[in-house]
């Protein structure tokens, strides 16, 4: 039997270092070209290996595959696309298989966040029991920190310092204003059930901004929260917000969705920052300023944090390694040795114990008046923002970010409807 | 006579680059001993002039006023404060004066936008006819870079970098996900009546992203606009739109106004943004994302242009040594001798011909259709976004920022009531 082919999908919401870990994937996989043939990427995610879509790396050169660790994005495209359970469409696993085994293919490495860690867990089962065993590692990936066992998950930790970053500049800003003009600002974060992102935005506090959080784990309560903000701008002349797009009402409605319609009556046309902002002005008679970063906040691989780059590519280089001593169904993991001095080492969960597995902030993390981080919070934060990994820049003074040929292969099989 | 003193302060929005303005004339001052005595500065701007609140810099370290250089936000506090014109509050020039006559200051530097320049120019004449000559010396500063005569304002640079790069990594976020998911991204940019940093949104279209820039210099077309939209999705699966502020119907009133109404009926709860996208929503059913930059657009400085920084600095510098050199009542400029390689020298403009004239977009640099630039505007931008000047950061990953002692000396004069 020749050796195996590989491949590599992106999946669900892209990261500023997601291609890291493909860079890790593929250069490793290069290593060792006497044991991984070709790796063929996703066109879109796994979207790309149902309908046959595969992307040729090889034919990439080293310069552009080197290139992915410094550029955000999913560089052969994601898609939002959940396989549904076995009992429901076996057909797609199925298809799955089917298209590996067409290109010898016989690994699989998925980067992504739970559903794929399930997908990745599925087809390791279906795959030996239709005698075309393909080993599947997942590669973690996700915003929002999520994932279980591992300490943390690729794409957090450059979130968490562009949202730590920015916070403390726009508060810095503020503040210089506050005393005639503007005393409120709130920024609205991603998170839409875990409040990660939005304790990162509570880190300022150690660089003496006065800042308030609304976490998605905690109810929101508008007149506990109107007293704080007030208490605040008396005693530092202005009040930062983070607000995680998340946060919400004892009863599960989103701040996000209160009250903003456009002119046909549609709701959800604001985000949450401008109705706390509002909020505020309303009660107080402040005057705010609101931003709300979306997807810059995710894609800002200018101020990416140097632990998470690493940490990307490490994770990316540990699949093809443990694939290549023969394991499979696992995820390499982050393991957390020291968090001052901060060390780090690679360790592996078996896919089982995570898919379907959700982390929560621990409670322990909030303050007890619920608009804040404990100590342990920050202990956990700071290194995973640790370090600036900047990209090259060319000559106008834009980031070098490379855009893959994306060639994909010839067809063998028959045309699959999704 | 003994030496004079010279007071220093900052107007009106403060930008990621103010303080290496405010570095330049500190320091410069400071190698200048022998003819310049303390350098004051106003707290909050000129109202610490009027209040007498004046900040004593030389109570400031050498290190923390070098840190200055890479610290946003207004170090001294700015504010909001137009002084009327003469004939309706002579009272307040007279004061200004007053106060510079009791402490002994002979240079009055005002770093600025228009308003600052009218105010710096008028202290000039006043100050003569009442016997007690300051030299007025004006520091450019504007995000708006709406300055007549200099080449740019410093602050610009750097937003129009902030928003180049941020719009290119949100660009290819879309990109990724576009065949399955969101298709169009809209980032509401600073710039009520004029396009400069809109256009910098622009910049993008050299790096394959597919973008329609609204400019507040185009009164806003809809259905031409949709008309557009839709082929760029249709011509490369999605479509980024930098729409300013500023952006209107042809009767004035601004896209940002438009249908956005609280549970109170409030208006103006959301941006321009959230109003583009979904009447792209309405119109064509793409799925959208958005996002407002607000203040971490012109506090950015993690992502600062360098030269941007450096002619903050020398513009500082040679305000104070263009005062010893005898010069009143001019603003130093910066003179672009060439755009390819980028060089550039300081000139000077005198305050008469600066005061109230508001520079707009040249007409030329706003390509046929009225969606993008011309390749003049980007000859024109590119410098101005060129190299990058990051701030240091701390072992938490934080970038170290100063704030200043910011203590003020005696008061010798009554109450001033503003």
């Amino acid at each position: 039997m020749s050796i195996k082919n590989a491949f590599y999908a992106q999946s669900g919401g892209v990261t500023a270092v997601i291609n890291a870990s493909a860079c890790g994937v593929i250069e490793t996989a290069r290593k060792h070209s006497d044991k991984i043939g070709t790796v063929y990427a996703g066109r879109n995610g796994i979207i790309g290996a149902l309908t046959e879509e595969l992307i040729d790396t090889s034919q990439e050169s080293e310069e552009d595959i080197s290139a992915l660790k410094h550029t955000p994005s999913g560089g052969f495209g994601s898609c939002r696309f959940k396989l549904k359970s076995l009992e429901e469409n076996r057909r797609e696993y199925e298809r799955l298989i089917k298209v590996f085994k067409a290109h010898n293919i016989g690994y699989f490495f998925y980067n992504g966040g739970g559903d794929s860690a399930d997908t990745c867990y599925k087809v390791s089962q279906l795959s030996e029991k239709m005698g075309y065993p393909v080993q599947a590692i997942h590669v973690p990936k996700t915003v929002d920190n999520d994932l279980p066992i591992t300490d943390n998950c690729p794409g957090f930790g450059s979130v968490a310092k562009y949202i730590a970053v920015s916070t403390l500049e726009a508060s810095f800003d503020v503040r210089s204003m506050a005393a005639t003009s503007t005393k409120i600002f709130v920024i609205e974060v991603m998170g839409r059930h875990a409040g990660w992102i939005a304790a990162a935005g509570a880190l300022v506090e150690d660089y003496d901004i006065p800042v308030l959080t609304l976490f998605p784990e905690i109810a929101f309560d508008k007149e506990k929260f109107l007293i704080k903000v007030d208490a605040k701008v008396k005693e530092h002349g202005f009040c930062t917000i983070c607000v995680s797009e998340g946060a919400h009402y004892p009863d599960g409605s989103f701040l996000a969705e209160q009250g903003t319609r456009d002119s046909f009556g549609h709701a959800q046309l604001g985000g949450a920052a401008p109705v706390v902002a509002n909020m505020i002005k309303d009660a107080l008679g402040y005057k705010y300023h609101w931003a709300v970063a979306d997807y810059l906040q995710r894609s800002a691989r200018h101020l990416a944090s140097e632990s998470d780059v690493l940490q990307a590519y490490a994770l990316g280089e540990a699949a093809v390694e443990k694939a290549l001593e023969g394991k499979n169904s696992i995820m390499p993991t982050v393991v957390r040795e020291s968090s001052s001095p901060y060390r780090w080492s690679i360790g592996e969960a078996p896919l089982s114990e995570v898919a379907n597995v959700e982390k929560m902030m621990p409670v322990d993390f909030i303050s007890e008046d619920g608009f804040g981080i404990t100590e342990k919070c920050k202990e956990y934060l700071y290194p995973l923002i640790k370090g600036e990994a900047y990209p090259p820049y060319d000559d106008n003074g834009m980031p070098a970010y490379v855009t893959m040929k994306n060639m994909t292969v010839e067809k063998k099989l028959d045309t699959f409807e999704l």
